[in-house]
């Protein structure tokens, strides 16, 4: 009886692997691998600490998060003194996926875009060396500092090192696609399977690729159609000043999509629905049926993936020489 | 051998026993008895969930942030729109220990006071019923309020009982007094027991007694000298009308001061030694000499406890029904 329940499971695995074409588009999120415990553990407190910010208030978490998909669901985001941020907040979940941060990529990787937000006035409004200056006048952290860097100077160089080596471990394994992907063909329905395959054959997938489903490249929002918003953000070309470059964003990763609402730059489009129709008439001059649309958006929703599961981290108290938050000054 | 360690094992205990005063007017903080863990969950959830507020980004835990000692380590709270607090944020570690809440003591109890902030126009700004309407329009927050409360509705009474029940839960048991109390004559130094001392024969004890060191009773700040502050609270005279009640406030508990920064219901004082100095002048008409206040505030250091440890709660994700958050409105 034994060998043959083993043999009945061995068949159904080997049915469930038939059933996924070979060579697909998008790959699984692969599980974090922590090299570092007390890196990850400093960055994680770096990250959740608001006396990185002037008012003492906004933590990077208060934008990105964790209890939210990463983001904050907003269309754009609360800044220092409830000044309205010029973008929509991107997701930090698989983040370290990303080809370059920010929608406009303007920060090569996670270490360089842990700095913008500290000292972005319309943000967390500090200054880096401020910052700084708060993180060294707490013996736990300099205790911190000196344990992962061998010093208790603490850098800016090492703050963002930390948060950013936290930051990739905010990834999202074990989606119901990714299962699907690995060979468990019970993982989807065939409603989601349906949606997949149209977001493959209508060509949504040739910028949602990759197992992050995006991230990967920069493309131009309103490709066929131009984009209708109020938002002043032109993407690379604030960067570059090159006009090819107008409203080229990077491409927001699909992943735990479900979460991360409200969608694109501007954070205009609240559903996933509406969102897939923007989209298809856009970027692909394409109108969707409703049940196409159903069906794309049904596959959508397997792509939320195991949320980062950590205890709340205990932050240590400030000192008697720390500099004291200045929230409305 | 043997037996003769475990002899010397009780010869400790008796020693650590015998050098713990009896009836001390300090009690151990009980550690917290779940009873419903679903409905703690649930309430741990609605704590974190900023969108019980009408900016969609304050949750209870922005003021009452359980990193943080249960605070917002800031002199008075930043509010929706970024209103600047009338009042400096009580923590809510071992709150359920008081005998009312809020300063004035105008909630009789955690259940009452958590309806307070959700409405209040400086808080989080938003209305009872559209808060509910929100919950209400979430699939896995009915799930969770019909396995807790057997019904899908969803009522403020619900929602204010869930997020008592969890705040009932975070108690910080264990701290180096507790231990000594409870006989190990070693978990506290000498100068902080001495500070200890003090702090009875002074007369501290006479306000800031039983488990929580304070929470069981309104006194006068400013009784032997009146406390000087901007602050145009007037304590539990802004609800009786009595010129007696003036200036009277619930006596903050001295759980985890260390973490509670700055101190008194103004948040004037950002420094434990300074707040010592004031309150033995002000409400003991004594002048303290460096050296006492350094005992009394090593003593007070003893009073940090575990802090809750748990996993940051994943909110489950809005729908298209849920009426979307309106921060620049």
């Amino acid at each position: 009886m034994r060998s043959l329940s083993l043999l009945a499971g061995v068949c159904l695995s080997v049915n469930a692997l038939a059933a996924v074409p070979a060579n697909e588009p998008v790959q699984p999120i692969a599980p974090a691998e922590i090299t570092s415990p007390a890196k990850v553990e400093l960055g994680k407190q770096l990250f959740f600490d608001p006396r990185l910010s002037r008012s003492g208030f906004i933590s990077c978490n208060s934008c990105h998060n964790l209890s939210m998909g990463g983001s904050d669901n907003l269309p754009t985001s609360i800044g220092h003194n409830w000044q309205e941020g010029p973008i929509n907040s991107p997701t930090v979940l698989n983040s370290s996926l990303n080809l370059a941060q920010f929608w406009d990529g303007r920060a090569a990787d996670l270490k360089e875009q842990a700095a913008g937000p500290i000292a972005n006035p319309k943000e967390m409004a500090f200054t880096h060396i401020l910052a700084i200056d708060v993180l060294r006048s707490i013996p736990q952290y300099r205790d911190a500092f000196k344990t992962v860097y061998g010093s208790e100077e603490i850098t800016l160089d090492d703050v963002t090192d930390a948060i950013a080596e936290f930051e990739k471990t905010l990834v999202t394994p074990n989606s119901r696609f990714d299962k699907w992907l690995k060979g468990d063909k019970d993982a989807i329905t065939q409603t989601e399977r349906e949606g997949y395959e149209l977001f493959k054959s209508i060509g949504c997938v040739a910028c949602h690729n990759g197992p992050a489903l995006g991230g990967n490249s920069f493309q131009k929002m309103g490709l066929v159609e131009p984009y209708q918003t109020d938002n002043p953000a032109e993407g690379v070309a604030g960067l570059t000043g090159k006009d090819a470059d107008r409203f080229k964003f990077k491409v927001p990763t699909l992943r735990n999509v479900e979460l991360t609402y409200p969608y694109f730059h501007d954070g205009a489009y609240w559903k996933l629905e509406e969102s897939v129709d923007v989209m298809a008439r856009l970027q692909l001059g394409r109108k969707l049926s409703d049940e196409e649309i159903g069906k794309i958006t049904a596959f959508l929703k397997t792509l939320t993936g195991e949320q980062p599961s950590f205890a709340l981290p205990i932050l240590p108290p400030s000192s008697n020489d720390t500099p004291r938050p200045q929230p409305f000054e």
